[in-house]
């Protein structure tokens, strides 16, 4: 009866248009996954680094990086959606939804909203949109992914082609602000910057500066944490018959090490809430070092509050390729070779009162 | 007086029939010590993942993993046994008792209870029994294990030959269910495959499909984080002159990567309640890939219970060899050259009601 | 406006002679970190390994390891005093203040207390004090370092130079004892040695025995954990064209590897009261295994203690040299070409009553 029990996941004629799958293996969230989270990524934000300064801005608690929860949800995915993806092509309309703290159990839930057989036939698109739901039954993420998943038949029948009708950005009256927030607690000295939402311009670009160097066991220790189960990650000796013959960076580590890297000229951006959109350009492997830089695309006041404003910013991660020069796509628009990530997310950022 | 104070571990000669050794450091385990357990293994099994279906089987919280229990008691012995080890023999006999969460504190004590000196007089095999305990003096674990001991005296006399008499298996009555456990709340959605105790056949045989890769990182960390001090796995500089040329990786990290590994195939395997035997049949390096398949030995419904019964298992691991063909002994009864280890222990599963 | 928000750090021209500097990010440090710190370092003493042992010395809980607490306070000063230093040369006069526990939040404010241009002009000495302080406003730590810092205009004019009085160690009364302990409930078969202040001898030496060896993945893990940004330790991009062409080990790892292997020989030091003086005299990088042996500079009660006494240490750390023979300083005072660690500390350890 082997074979019945065991899983290689689902291939691209499984899944089926308006399917809802209920994603295994819900995850408390500790105080050890923060530790870990800063250990990985060494992200500095004050408010998820210290419960003092989450309380004086109304929390009960220090939050979860934002992106950690995203990590959590994703990996849950992986083993249904993703485990036989060629590549992961895009996220869109990403909303951070109620905060979590530690001890909070995560699950997720995806719903098939798009398909697409490839022009060669051998794979297809598939748009999930993913939700994660805390043991309140609360969302505290959902987004859209789409991934191009091999076929395992290669004569099964293509599906009607949908594609879903997809926002360009996540627009500002639908970021979630937690409640009680109120930023008026909040100290720009112990947060590392006195920049705040009104001192950044449209079109404004900023050099993230720094650079962090990727190991194996980093990435691995990161991918395991977050029950990530793409084999690609992790097994060295099938990856040496693969494409690349070398294990690969999960996307998400890449996100996370850009998002620690962007403290450096944006300390106050104290929340992410919203992935409006995203794209791997380029594989990631152990030796590369990541660096970044972002652009401030929006700058909008949120309705009824006069203590915090919204950025949209686009983040760009280089590797080995510092991003003083604001590597990026050429006349042509290809993208410059060291480009391995093009991130669009709206954050929250403290306003001058 | 430099020498007093420091140790060296005991050799074979220091060993005495019915001796008892009070292992030194009790130790805390955490959330913390969870999380990194997840990073260094990715474990899914859903009840130790999960605070809400630990609760929904009537548990007070997500219990630890069984082997990271292990992996604790064990180290604590390690400074006491097996310092100055050249092998570590096998196993029997092992049980896991009361439960272990977060906060408690663990602590280890070891009897000996077999001697025998090697044919060649150098070394000699020392078998004890080491018993982990909880804050409240409970038992939360007790196994044989038999290493051999190197001589720092080699003209030592030998001891009289005393074989402990181990049983074949932990016979099903002596099994321990934890107090409170109730799987008709168990979720077979959440935990990931619908395969119950009723599915399995005696003889069958799953492949646990993937792999994983391991790093010096990974298992430097996991072997300090249980505390333990053979310096076979820290000590390149060392190691360089020993018999591989380079550090060796603690053969639990083996049986926790293979116990991961094996929720592909025995998702509900919710909690290990024995370890009957086991054996490191080949070392294991950084950079090797492990991969495993088990078989089912034996399916026994316990007395008294309706909700769930008793998996023997036998999981074999093997390294940079994908467990498809369920790589085992050949007709003479040696090893395949890929197998690492070979591990006999009994799981509870819940049944269909 | 990009280059406001960013920061590269001060340079020597920067700092003025009592300036004080809030440094940011207060951080909140909880049994995920104790986790990772064992993770990391191996460490055994039993008093921060054991909830139980900790309560039976009438602390509250298992205080942090005091290095851990060291290296969150040293990260919080690292983006405003050391990001362009080019060594950092000592530290003296450091005095652990209140025990610090999981859930405690630690911030830094460091004072500017000596300055002092280089010979050849291009950089400075920088004396700081810095002092790390939790959520009630109590001093957990305070201590003198000081590096050499790059200068950003080559002919920005020199100060005055000052140079700070600093104690040759701290002295015996102003060790701080936690308040409330006891050390009479003390266990020394749980410590793991029966070696007590009193069998210590001043000119004692004690080979510390084992060696273990630094990967990349730990170190990086390690200093990110600490929030510590100084780029040498993560960015091997920059570090290929630096004065080492390799990625530097942060100094305080080589610390606290030497204070974990200092449990052989030394394992009732239960608490690091005062670092007196410290030098690392070489550097570190991935692959160097790490040995370390000690030496007893003074053994003194402490007032109104016949509890407990202090030892002040001198302990040395070796690279790919075991420390049997006790490497040291040669006839002309210059260092054994293998040691990279010359630590002045005083500790607490229990008396005999």
């Amino acid at each position: 009866m082997s074979g019945s029990k065991t899983t290689d996941g689902a291939f691209f004629e499984d899944f089926r248009l308006g399917q809802t799958i209920v994603h295994a293996t819900p995850r408390t969230v500790t105080e050890g996954d923060v530790a870990l989270h800063t250990a990985l990524y060494g992200s500095r934000f004050a408010v998820q680094s210290s419960r003092t300064l989450a309380a004086a801005i109304g929390l009960p608690g220090a939050p979860l990086d934002d992106w950690l929860v995203f990590h959590i949800v994703f990996g849950k995915t992986v083993p249904d959606i993703s485990r036989n993806a060629v590549a992961n092509l895009g996220y869109a309309d990403g909303r951070f939804g109620r905060p979590v703290y530690p001890g909070d159990t995560l699950r997720a839930v995806s719903e098939v909203i798009g398909l697409r057989e490839s022009a060669k036939g051998d794979a297809g698109v598939v748009h999930v949109r993913s939700v994660g739901i805390n043991q309140y039954d609360e969302e505290v993420l959902s987004y859209v992914r789409w991934v191009l998943v091999r076929k395992r038949v290669l004569d099964a029948p293509p599906p009607a082609p949908v594609a879903p009708e997809l926002p360009a950005h996540v627009p500002v009256d639908a970021l979630v602000v937690p409640d009680g927030v109120d930023l008026r607690g909040y100290d720009t000295t112990l947060s590392g910057s006195t920049a705040l939402w009104d001192d950044y311009d449209v079109g404004e670009r900023i050099d993230h500066v720094d650079g962090v160097t990727i190991e194996e066991a980093d990435h691995m220790l990161a991918t395991r944490l977050w029950q990530n189960t793409a084999r690609v990650h992790f097994d060295l000796h099938a990856a040496r018959g693969g494409r690349f013959g070398r294990r690969l960076v999960y996307g998400g580590h890449v996100i996370s090490l850009a998002r620690a890297l962007s403290f450096n000229g944006l300390a106050n951006a104290f929340k992410v809430a919203a992935l409006n959109a995203g794209r791997h350009v380029a594989p990631v492997f152990a030796g590369d070092t990541i660096y970044a830089w972002s652009e401030v695309v929006a700058r909008d006041a949120l309705p009824g509050r006069a203590d915090l404003g919204a950025l949209r910013l686009r983040t760009v991660a280089a590797k080995d390729h510092p991003c003083g020069d604001f590597p990026d796509r050429d006349a042509k628009g290809a993208p410059h070779p060291a480009v391995v990530l093009d991130l669009d997310t709206t954050v929250l950022m403290p306003r001058r009162i």
